[in-house]
């Protein structure tokens, strides 16, 4: 399973088979169960998720009381609350998966070790923040210039198989809709 | 003026003088003016931009043919359209000078250069970039969960030098409201 991330490595840097297990060392393999928690909003956040195998998702709780899903992590994938993190501060999030999963688990203190250890995992980390954050402004514009309705299609037309992979109350909730008002939007368009 | 930059790098990483000489030589210093473009949509977006004095924004031209500011960056923030400078494509973005400013200018080819000279700026963007990814989680938070108002009193309150400092009809349209329903919420607050 530890292969994933080695190949996902090897996309970015250059490791021969005793680097990875030793940077492995720094990670706890961990498997989750469907919609247990990682992470509680007022915890602190301890630790950076990358996904094997599964789904993670993060959310935060609205003054309404409804969950508010701002972000998916699949397979290859990190998540966590990178301020809370940064800062081991307590978070604003929840962290939980959507399927079972394996997932690799580093907490804050062992990843500036490895940092420290392995200098090449610098530029490893500085291609993650890189394509994550161009993707987040990509994904500020559309929330700009997109109706919900439009953000729908949008997803549902580049991403087709992660559409039909997770749970329609999910991608509602990532949309900031609710689920009746995206049922409603899929059978408008079947019909 | 470039002491900035240094000052800057050192925050992240040791740098001595002939380090910094070495790395500055990467970077051409420009001036721009107000209201000058250093990138157009649907030209290639070449380079990457350290604001050494001044402001500059990145917007995009919406259906409705209005100009939506999506970023700012003042003094010691990198701006570019981090897709688009990537992958060497063409941008969906503007970027414009907002006041007279001095800026640090690295083009794609340069900054690969200067992170296989330097491996320590790998460091230092990998924290950038993590900065600045962490900064966006919050700002999508922000855009799901305020009102277009409360987002406006929030900017207001955590950052009053800012909002004081940008021509209104810019806040206005990185709010995504009109100037004339910024100029009522303002006067709303004053009465």
């Amino acid at each position: 399973m530890s292969e994933i991330f080695k190949h996902h490595l090897e996309k970015f840097i250059e490791v021969n088979d005793t680097e990875f297990l030793d940077i492995l060392a720094f990670f706890q393999v961990v498997k989750v169960r469907k919609k247990e928690n990682l992470l509680l909003e007022g915890q602190i956040c301890k630790s950076n998720y990358f996904v094997l195998n599964g789904c993670l998702r993060k959310f935060f709780v609205n003054e309404k009381g409804t969950e508010q899903t701002t972000e998916f992590a699949i397979e290859n994938w990190w998540i966590t609350d990178n301020i809370a993190y940064e800062n081991q501060q307590a978070s604003e999030f929840y962290i939980q998966a959507v399927e079972n999963s394996e997932i690799l688990v580093i907490d804050h203190h062992s990843q500036e070790k490895l940092l420290a250890e392995f200098p090449k995992m610098e530029r490893y980390f500085r291609f993650i923040f890189q394509r994550a954050y161009a993707a987040s402004q990509m994904r500020i514009k559309y929330l700009y210039s997109f109706s919900k309705e439009d953000f729908y299609h949008q997803l549902n037309s580049k991403y087709p198989d992660f559409v039909q992979r997770i749970p329609q109350y999910l991608i509602a909730s990532f949309l900031g809709f609710t689920p009746e008002y995206l049922s409603e939007i899929r059978n408008k368009k079947r019909s």
